[in-house]
């Protein structure tokens, strides 16, 4: 696996530190905001793994398919009008030990494991196409096969009214369930719609739009094997995750992905080594960058700036080549447009270095 | 194969019919436009297959390695001032028999062979971040590893001035030939970034923005084993090709690919019993639309929109299905930005549906 390092400099593996369990409740989440004032849920030091769990706000979709007893608990803990300005149920924040602004944090994501086998997905007042579905809302709800690693729907309701109060309990026990997408079978995706760290804002940041410190990115690419690197904001990080789905494609354009609890399995790492202005995501085949905006062609510039920049500044490519590079290899994709700031990412195959994004241990 | 039908029924397969060989000269070439009044260059029935010559407008980067007798003949038949108003050296028209507006030609592209071992990137004054470069262009060459199928760079020079004629040929034997992209090697792609059917209009239309008639998608997927559905304009079709590329990425960032000449084999259809609005490709694991802006954001809105037309109509879904089936399961792309209109487009995975994107023959 490769580090991304200055100077190219191969760095060491972090060996697992302490094993930390966070559960979810309604003392270790804040729902719908980001703050650097939280409590934090848990104190780590760099290295250490969490065990952490990620509710959906949108169990209530099918509360008697997607909600147990820890998940109620959060529903009945945290009052409505505390679920502002954004929507999205945060577990934690996470204060990790010497993270400072100025430093990444990277968060090695091991497993995401659903906590049920449901999930829902809403077309969504503000979903790309709801002017032409007349504004009308419309929930589908599917079933995870877990073995086969797929979603298929389970049934479908049209939701009347508007969904305006984050964690909506709709009662479609007493709707028409309608049959949907017969026969279709979705890959599963697990990953986090919205994971990030505490901005430096001395006020509720909506967990709504993505931005530097991560939040709502929305790119279903924040899965199991994936490294995401997070600008630190302020002191101790305060990293925490939510928004937690099943299958989303680039755009989401509903609205909405599956979405579905997850239990999330990770290692934080604080590195003092290595920036980047904005989250950046690597895989085991692609460095993805993150570009931001309420315009897609602004964000778009804003993506290209920060490819150049990684192929520049963590490639030692001269910006002559790592534009011709750009052009010819990298691949540009909408990461979600429903957002209000939508995102765009590009994605370069580390397979095309010669030291394969990385470059030999210089100790070894 | 699957084959897109109305009503879900399975097409016969088209057996290959007569053999035809278009060579690129200067009497078969139109540079920088469509128009539907061009002599047809070739004509052919249904279910012809064709080898063409398609030739890259950039291998005047590059004459000592992209330039070859024939293709020395097009740069001295066509007149500097007849190359306009786009940049694309096309090969045909091909008239197709029987093809009426309204009608969709299906293209089916099973090989595209590099005609020499080198392309040529250019960082452009079109390109995405010509400003950002202090409105510098720069030249990249490239050679092709045909055994590997990739491409590194050769070398590398400041182009001084602008290139503002189509087919400029540059004399960097007198240049600093500077080394580039060391060690990095790129995955060939090769595709036609330009083909596509003439429109509806008595004058000349430029072959730089895309459209419904096709042209300048410069969508790297339309490669060897894919096939594309271009909305028949005018009677006979009169499909030409061009624009050929080695690599692209989506985005297409910098202003081109990497340009260089193919050899391109392909067998070309009329199909009466299927429309779309926009070109429609097909691969062996995705349908993918095209939408088109000069505003992303509209692009994007266009692009959704044929996307739910596709799997209403083609895949038989309800339109509530469709739209939360694009939103977890859609993938939005940048095909390209340096087009003048830009491209988005959205690709489905065939797998997911129950028939794999089509239906068993109801006649076998």
């Amino acid at each position: 696996m490769a580090l991304i390092c200055d100077h190219g400099e191969q760095r060491k593996d972090t060996k697992p530190g302490a094993l930390h369990t966070l559960k979810a409740t309604p003392e270790t989440v804040h729902w719908g905001y980001f703050h650097p004032n939280i409590k934090p849920a848990l104190y780590v030091k760099s290295g250490d793994l969490i065990q952490a769990e990620a509710i959906t706000h949108h169990a209530g979709d099918a509360p008697e398919l997607m909600m147990d007893e820890g998940v109620k608990a959060i529903w009945m803990g945290v009052k409505p009008e505390d679920r502002a300005p954004g929507v999205h149920i945060m577990t934690g924040p996470i204060h990790v030990e010497g993270a400072e602004p100025g430093d990444m944090l990277e968060v090695r994501y091991f497993k995401m494991v659903p906590r049920c086998n449901y999930g829902s997905n809403l077309a969504a007042n503000w979903g790309h196409l709801y002017q032409e579905f007349g504004e009308k809302e419309r929930v589908t709800i599917y079933e995870l096969d877990p073995n086969a690693n797929t979603a298929a729907a389970l049934y479908a309701y049209d939701f009347e009214g508007k969904y305006l109060i984050p964690g909506t309990i709709t009662h479609c026990p007493d709707c028409d369930k309608e049959t949907a997408l017969q026969g279709v079978r979705i890959p599963a995706r697990p990953h986090l719609g919205t994971a990030g760290v505490a901005p430096a804002v001395d006020e509720r940041v909506s967990t709504i739009p993505p931005g530097a410190h991560g939040g709502n990115i929305d790119n279903w690419r924040i899965g199991a094997g994936s490294t995401m690197y997070y600008p630190v904001q302020v002191k101790g990080g305060l990293f925490s995750i939510g928004d937690p789905h099943v299958s989303q494609g680039d755009g989401e354009i509903s609205g909405t992905a599956i979405e579905a609890s997850l239990d999330v399995f990770f290692q934080i790492i604080v590195r003092k080594d290595f920036k980047f202005p904005t989250p950046l995501l690597e895989t085991d085949e692609h460095w993805i960058v993150h570009g931001f905006d309420e315009d897609l062609n602004k964000a778009m510039k804003n993506t290209a700036k920060d490819m150049l920049e990684l192929l520049t500044d963590h490639q030692d490519l001269s910006a002559n080549d790592a534009y011709s590079l750009m052009s010819v290899a990298a691949d540009f994709g909408i990461t979600q447009v429903v957002d209000g700031t939508q995102g765009i990412h590009a994605k370069i195959d580390r397979g095309i270095f010669p030291n394969k994004g990385s470059v030999k241990d210089p100790d070894s």
